[in-house]
């Protein structure tokens, strides 16, 4: 085995680090089931023709390709032509719309999906960016109403506060509001991209150097004036009051848009600042004319999830209803939400949010001696019809061992078997922290387990 | 797109089903876990020389390649060298050896590992084949003790046994013992292979049938005679008696063996068959001298489990004390169960033996109208603090159609909201599948969905 490591880019996970992830899934999992939504499975490879010039753009680039085999091979290389058929997925949108596309007739009206699984990226190896890395989205096909973005904010809003974040806020915007707020102040078309892209900072660097950037990408010092102000002038304001202050701006003050015009961008808007119930843990729901998400392909409101003393989103989304049109040839409107599950892992391993009882089992039954091997697999046995999870240490060893075998394992008792003990009816509980010995009557040791359990 | 298909080989998953695969990968999870077993995971691709020449036979020919990317495809190309710089798995073994090697310092002295996974073979496409499908494994690596044979089968045997299945049975065997009996019986060190093969088959094919196979193998017709009647004289003997009869057999009928080389082969039978607990069900613990597992890697104990009614086994397994040190360099024994995870879910849905209890929500809220919107998704949110799942519909529409959705997504109960009885304090709960309203308190609506939900 020449390279004996996972391939570069790549990671292992050993399984106290699995179990957080798979508690880390099973919690988001949870929750958008609790809303309807269903989940799905589309195979992690394609057709590469479902990938290619489909506008996967940067993430086609780094598309892992799954050589041809035999044949096929060995005319590929003589033809010179493509030696890869297959294309590893880079996202869970491109399967989706193949999906969609091949499936429409069997799935509900209106199709409300999660997934959650790895994709795959060529990625350069450097800090924080794997090649293998699970997505976490939510989607709903086939449906125009703005109760749709109401669903996805209030069900990823709840997955991030039932995951223990503190402080949440939706920033909600849409697509063509922030564009025609540049266009009003007097930039032209052709720098609305650029502005957008200087403005996405506006949250880290200060107006000045807003400025300073804006004025370098052409814009002139009218228009960054313009711009700057309005953003000023909206500080403070509840969301209505956000929300007419900007259309007047496009409208009366700087006579972009007709009233009709400016309703087509705004009343999406208000309909989902009318229609999102009150979110939960106090979590806030903000207008932000100036939220700028990078994806071309959204076509109406825009939002990310923010968490307090987290300095980037944790979830960002939007309605996009002309991709899956464009991926599988049927137009379909659609709107999703995604989470970032790694940062977020990561995140909440830095920050010691998941449980103390995330352990391989609720007890070691430990075996001191060959002749106490049945009886401790006997004993384990009894306690797990009652609902304990039990390891038995698989084999004789020193009980210093046997312990050391159960810490490394999260497991915080064991049980030391005694002959003498056992035809008493007795069992010595171990606590490994403490290194205390009790004895427990055999008929009262599964409530004794289960009080200490959730005491510690 | 061209072809709006999954690849050929590859499956997608609609809702449902996808609901039952996850529900048989929780519950096989659940049930390992309770028996301390830990979750791991590695990347689904490897460097291709970790797979490369490690004794994969057939699944290494039908590994799916990665291409290299960039320069160091252009060099391979014109250098003609390996196009693929990384392989897909086609088990979850080599893998874990790779991994043991990798992280073993860190590991708990004996690692007890499940993985329940995709692997990917490139199958020529025929019925039942998949490219892609999922293993399940439990394997405990460090162990040389019989208690680790004892553990694999209680928990397989209670993991298929919570899925529903009767009659199960386990059947074990010395992968020497067969082997020795074969000998004894005078055939010839190199017709052993082929003799397993044809012994292989005599559950479903008549002892004549087993006898002109051996001949055409080769067998003289006095050793294939000793053999089938040895095969009779076990019959329905209990498991110590017919390790005895076999041992006589060896030694004092057929001098094969002196009894210290005997009890070598036989002594971890009789160990595995004092240590095991009675079983769960009823299941049985058979020693069968005649049953033969293809691989050739067994080192010792093989066992399979297999249930009333059902042609095929749903598990197997064995001791493997050889095969992570060939793949890894470092030697350690190890002992592990697979569970045939695609054969036990299509048995399963062929059956009916998933519960009724798997749909994408609890209740759909309905919205008759646009001024119901929001309440419908107040109503929501209060009935999912109280811990129901509850599907909202997405937009307006005729309820028909809504109630359409909610069957299609296996939903049997529909509120249907009406703004006067919203100010009385009441809600119409409509049962799709008889298509009677019942008008609700709102109070005692959480009550009255729970108890429908039971009592259906």
């Amino acid at each position: 085995m020449a390279k004996l490591q996972a391939p570069s880019g790549f990671r292992d996970f050993l399984p106290a680090q699995q179990r957080r992830r798979a508690e880390l899934m099973r919690r988001i999992r949870e929750t958008y089931e609790s809303f309807g939504f269903e989940p799905m499975e589309t195979p992690v490879m394609e057709n590469i023709s479902v990938f290619l010039g489909k506008g996967g753009g940067e993430n086609e680039k780094l598309m892992f390709r799954v050589l041809k085999r035999g044949e096929a091979l060995q005319r590929a290389q003589e033809k010179g032509e493509e030696l890869a058929d297959m294309g590893l997925r880079f996202d869970l949108t491109v399967p989706l719309a193949r999906y969609y596309a091949t499936h429409r007739a069997q799935l509900p009206s209106v199709f409300k999906r999660y997934q959650i699984g790895p994709v795959w990226r060529a990625e350069r190896a450097q800090h924080g960016r794997f090649r293998e890395f699970i997505q976490c989205d939510v989607d709903v096909l086939g449906s125009s109403s703005m109760m749709v973005e109401a669903e996805v904010i209030v069900a990823s809003v709840t997955a991030l506060e039932r995951l223990g974040f503190q402080g949440l806020a939706v920033r909600l915007n849409s697509r063509w509001l922030l564009r025609d707020l540049i266009l009003a102040a007097g930039i032209s078309e052709e720098l609305v991209g650029g502005a957008i892209t200087t403005i996405d900072k506006a949250d880290k660097i200060t107006a000045d150097e807003v400025r300073v950037e804006l004025l370098g990408r052409g814009v002139t010092a009218e228009s960054a004036a313009l711009l700057l102000d309005l953003r000023e002038r909206l500080q403070g304001l509840d969301n209505l009051a956000t929300l007419e202050r900007a259309e007047a701006f496009l409208g009366i003050e700087r006579g972009l848009r007709n009233s009709e015009e400016i309703r087509k961008v705004t009343e999406p808007l208000r309909e989902i600042l009318d229609l999102v119930p009150t979110l939960p843990a106090g979590a806030a729901l903000i207008l932000d004319p100036f939220l700028a998400r990078g994806m071309d392909y959204y076509t109406g409101p825009i939002f990310e999830i923010a968490a307090e003393g987290v300095p980037f989103s944790l979830a960002g989304g939007g309605r996009f209803d002309e991709l899956i049109g464009k991926l599988s040839g049927q137009a379909v409107p659609a709107c999703g939400f995604s989470i970032g599950f790694e940062r977020v892992f990561t995140l909440m391993e830095e920050r010691g949010m998941f449980g103390k009882a995330l352990r391989a089992a609720d007890v070691l039954v430990t075996v001191p001696a060959r002749d106490l091997a049945r009886a401790a697999l006997d004993l384990a046995a009894d306690l797990r019809r009652q609902g304990l999870s039990v390891d038995v240490h698989p084999g004789v060893a020193k009980l210093p061992a046997q312990f050391e075998l159960a810490e490394k394992k999260g497991i915080g008792l064991a049980l030391v078997l005694k002959a003498e003990e056992l035809a008493d009816g007795k069992v010595t509980v171990r606590e490994l922290a403490t290194r205390q010995n009790v004895t427990v009557a055999r008929d009262d040791l599964v409530t004794w387990i289960r009080d200490h359990l959730h005491g510690a």
